[in-house]
């Protein structure tokens, strides 16, 4: 089997079960895909060895992880040890936080997409896939429609594929989902969820805690599509309806 | 004397003569400056060790250098070491090299501003000034007023700053300048430009090849401004009219 004329696509990979879903629709559109992960000095290692382990299953034809230190810069809980990760339920609560929460890391998907870009130009892909949510998205401004559609239009001045002709697509399929919605979808794929690791301040071993907002929703996805949990935590998880 | 009430800004350096120039400007407007190197495995490495002690000798509050691993990504002759950078003759008569040479990285810009971008979110800078210039550019689609201008629509959609108010400035204040007129700008704003590194493949003291798009540009900045070319060489610099 030869893979010419095969379009490449470079898929943004987390570890998490967002991205799993994405790269597993991408393979189902007939890109040959290219995974890419990026160590931005994340609180959370153990989802890079999830994305690389998650990518091959799913058939990626190649797999890249690229550094960037967000570390330095600071200013996130998941980025900076001395920034608590919050509980869902003392986040949701309190008054003083707002909208936004402190695991926002500031411009992290406008980094992540730029190093796509790059990525994507070198390799001659033209279409560039991320995972992120606007549903379930804990009130991130980077993973609005509005932010993909601006990068999309950025992609197409700042490159030289894209004032030189085809252009880049960023897609963002799962952006109007609920969590359960994307619990089925990947169900449906034959995505393995058990090896996804989606916790803000998951162990070394991938196993989470339970609380934080990434756990919370999480786990209201499975139970709202009526799937079991495969989720490995490390404390116990608590009920829904706390 | 108190910092209170004077803004602050993220100045992109490179060790260049063009951001050097920016951060002497920025300065003379009143801000703050936050110097910020990508040090994003560039063949020149030079240019780090230049950029820092540039943005002290300009009065930069602080400087801070943030790694990313573009080499990892390849597609150019400043992060590919078996791609050559050629000599700016070469280039210029070569009918297969298009307007844009092997010396452009794919979303460099764009991955820089992302990190600056980032970085202004975590001080509360609103201001994020870039020395690229669209004059002598080298054909870089990321250096054009084009790119600029859809770069800071971005960055007001995907930030918590952008969107909760106040918002950001890209400012690219050489963009529209020749090379003698940003030579003549940085005499006139006391720049020493004996300091500062622009060659693509300057050795580890910073000494320039002469031969690059970057060091004949420069060369002939200094020519036209009629200033003295203060660029310490290792080759011997061809006469501008070959």
């Amino acid at each position: 089997m030869t893979l010419t004329n095969v379009p490449s696509a470079v898929i943004l990979v987390s570890g998490g079960m967002d991205s799993a879903v994405t790269l597993a629709l991408a393979r189902t559109m007939g890109f040959a895909c290219h995974a890419l992960a990026i160590d931005y000095q994340q609180r959370h290692r153990s989802e890079l060895k999830s994305a690389e382990r998650t990518a091959h299953a799913l058939g990626a034809v190649s797999f890249k992880c690229v550094s960037v230190d967000l570390r330095s810069l600071g200013g996130s809980a998941l980025t900076q040890d001395d920034i608590a990760v919050p509980h869902h339920a003392v986040y949701a609560s309190e008054p003083e936080h707002p909208e936004i929460p402190v695991t926002y890391v500031p411009a992290r998907n406008t980094i992540m997409l730029a190093i796509a870009l790059g990525y994507a130009e070198v390799l001659g892909a033209r279409e560039i896939f991320t995972g992120v949510n606007a549903v379930d998205f804990s009130g991130y401004p980077d993973c609005r429609p509005a932010f993909i559609a601006e990068f999309e239009k950025l992609a197409n001045v700042a490159t030289k594929a894209g004032i030189q002709g085809g252009g880049f697509a960023i897609r963002a399929p799962l952006i109007a989902m609920s969590k359960a919605d994307i619990v089925r979808e990947g169900v449906r794929l034959g995505v393995d969820f058990s090896g996804t690791v989606s916790c803000y301040q998951a162990d070394l071993n991938g196993h989470a805690c339970g609380e934080c907002d990434a756990c919370v929703l999480r786990r209201n996805g499975f139970e709202s599509a009526g799937v079991a949990d495969p989720t490995r935590y490390y404390s116990h998880p608590k009920s829904n309806s706390q």
